[in-house]
């Protein structure tokens, strides 16, 4: 956007801005013509708003407008102050630190660090009042000024990634982003890390996550929005503030996706990174664990409540050390059967090179048996072929018919309750980590995030 | 099987049947050396069974062991005295007829008459105790004999079409299943149809015959079970009764799933058969409407509820005169994309002289920018494009977003809350049923039978 750096602000508003140095996120301290004295953050504006008239959002959560004519002059205020007076109150004082010269993940006395790494999205969108539409936009910095409860929560350091749809990020991008979590991770400076992110691929992206960052001693935690964080109805601040207390003081290490756990705005559920889905389009608790209880629920931006059910326990473990493994194998398709399925499309992903297909299949584990053919050729070129359910809940069997059965005599791999979502990106995973051929089936089928849930008998 | 035509008998139990003339599924009177008279239906028995006992089903429900040499004679009782023996007693006599001599779908007092189309799958299955598996290989008149219940609701026709497990129905078979089904419609005997069917692909078909049965002027019910029905947990009985139900008393016309509602065994929901989905790979309650309510419930077996939030309403129109459009063109790809997808399929799918192709995109019906360039040249080649989402739930809207606007700019039709599977479905009939290409567009997006609820905006 034309107006990205100065928040949005023009004429004599972006002039008074522009003399004092302030911009969009900036603490401030604001002197009126009448010697009043008003602090808070200064906010983002947009192009249709009026120009004459700065935003700053007051202590009490509710944002003000001043009009220019009655500014004396601006101060920019300590960060963390101002953050105290414009969200709540933090429990103790608070001294931000460089990353560099941190030995731990929080201060003495002080409110736990987590690292913000912005990859685009509607949580980093507003609208563009040109075009009607939502375009990546608001940096992580304008987000964190744009809500100011995070700074009573955790001292957050911002960074921008990338700024993508994530309907564009390829696992190219998954490698960026798990180097980028690592290297913030290694710091030892912070006690989690958030990841805000576009919704359509957030959870391809949290599988992928899971595999290429193991042994996390700390929670990474992807946030989005499906509303941009500009709309009254957004999603994205209380999503935002949840992930970043789950970061912050949860009892888990991994990674986690955090988004509304229904159509109220007070419950945030934190799902595991590879048992998440996104099951609608547009509601706000459109991702949902499968077949799963979510980790956590995180209540009013603030209690966290683990959920026992959700199986495994996944601690802080401070002195591990994470194990990075960032790369992924393109060459894996990712292939729903349907009625009139052509055989011949296995045919060509062998000709093309692709060293493994993961099947959607109908039911328990099923394809036509008119595809047997071509399925034992593609298993004689030494294709890896696994099988996950189309019906997504539930698990694939393959023993029950003779058709599964046959698929299994085949080489069939059967991938359990494991969702399809998550068994290309661990297939992706498994071609570029795992050296021999002969064990990637069994790494395939061994549970290394909580992505499958029991061992396979065949 | 080996003992199919038998009901599984052997030995001396086999003698006795043969030496009387009566097998599985005959309504039997049986007169003991005691001069006690049992009444019922003769029940199939399997190969793990004790040869020296027949069984028969009670009017109380319970099944009875009858020891082989306890038996003094056996005689072949009016079927539908013993079904209202065995049964709930029906609320006035009836008497079967020959679909051939009958002018209506009632007998004047008696029950109405509905057909029982049987296509194969659990429904059908038995266990086959020398793999461990579940073949298919009941038989539509067995499957009556194993349910007295059904003659207390309906004169039911029983024909096997043929029997496949329905991952192996093509497009073909829902034709053949289409031209059936008309048959029986078309004597104008029939209050409604039941067609028993695999669950994998139950609701591809359920929206092939919605778009091949046009102006149907009685219910079609397709039904299936998730557990094969010798099994004692089956779902197949009570799923079996509410279909029946549905189609002979229900005030609705069209094609419909009836499954278990719950996982307790009393409700069956019955959705439209375009907006229907297998959730789960083994509940019974796997089949969900998508976005929208089941449009009738039955409870029992016998108490039709319908759903007034289901929206459009279906009644029997008994004067209207089937329209029977059962071709397919199976030159459609049904294509999830995922990160990592390669471009270059849709080039394969072009030079394979594909029709149209539907895509499950992410989030609002979005792929990555990187596919623009062969989505534009197969717009070029005149390949149609539809956009449904791989979230399930929620409507395809691609003026939110740059993305989705630059696709519609190439030229990918969204079909707003179409499932994928429906949307594939209509696609191959579309395309063997709209001459005009210029007509294909159009046709996707209007509603035929319940399968998109709005007009799309573009």
């Amino acid at each position: 956007m034309s107006s990205s750096g100065s928040g949005g602000y023009r004429g004599s508003g972006l002039e008074l801005l522009k003399r004092y140095g302030v911009s969009a996120g900036d603490a401030v301290s604001i002197s009126t013509q009448e010697d009043e004295t008003i602090n808070g953050i200064l906010m983002p504006r947009y192009e249709s708003a009026n120009e004459n008239y700065i935003v700053v959002k007051l202590k009490s959560g509710y944002n003000t407008g001043i009009k220019v004519s009655r500014i004396k002059s601006i101060a920019k205020a300590d960060v963390l102050a101002a953050a105290a007076a414009a969200g709540a109150a933090p429990a103790a004082t608070h001294q931000k630190e460089d990353a560099g010269g941190s030995t731990g993940s929080s201060n003495s006395g002080g409110l736990p660090r987590v690292a913000l790494i912005s990859t685009g999205g509607t949580i980093a969108s507003k609208i563009d009042y040109r075009t009607g539409g939502v375009r990546a936009a608001l940096s992580a910095s304008e987000l964190y000024a744009s809500v100011p409860e995070l700074a009573s929560i955790a001292a957050v350091d911002p960074e921008v990634l990338m700024s993508e749809y994530s309907e564009n990020l390829t696992p190219t991008h998954w490698t960026q982003i798990a180097q980028k979590v690592a290297e913030k991770v290694r710091t030892g400076a912070y006690a989690g890390v958030v990841v805000s992110h576009g919704t359509d691929t957030m959870h391809y992206t949290s599988a992928a996550l899971s595999f290429a960052l193991q042994k996390l001693p700390i929670p990474v935690v992807l946030v989005g929005a499906q509303r941009s964080s500009d709309r009254p109805s957004s999603d994205a601040a209380l999503n935002l503030i949840a992930a970043t207390a789950f970061a912050a003081n949860a009892d888990a290490a991994g990674v986690f996706v955090a988004m509304h756990a229904g159509t109220s705005d007070d419950v945030v559920a934190v799902h595991a990174g590879t048992r998440v889905r996104k099951n609608h389009t547009s509601r706000r608790d459109a991702f949902q664990s499968i077949d799963a209880v979510p980790v956590a629920l995180v209540r009013d931006g603030a209690t966290i409540e683990m959920q026992e059910d959700a199986g495994v326990r996944m601690e802080r473990r401070a002195k591990r050390e994470l194990e990075l493994r960032p790369y992924f194998d393109s060459r894996v398709a990712l292939v729903k059967y349907h009625p009139g399925f052509d055989p011949t499309l296995v045919y060509w992903l062998v000709s093309k090179g692709y060293g493994a297909i993961v099947f959607e299949g109908t039911g328990l584990g099923h394809v036509n048996r008119d595809l047997f053919g071509v399925l034992r050729e593609a298993a004689e070129k030494k294709v890896h072929m696994f099988m996950t359910s189309q019906c997504i809940w539930g698990r694939v069997r393959m023993t029950v018919y003779d058709t599964g059965r046959d698929l299994l005599d085949i080489g069939v791999v059967p991938l359990s309750d494991m969702i399809s979502e998550t068994a290309v990106v661990k297939a992706m995973w498994a071609l570029a980590n795992v050296p021999q051929a002969a064990d990637i089936k069994k790494v395939m089928q061994e549970n290394i995030a909580g992505e499958i849930s029991e061992a396979i008998p065949i």
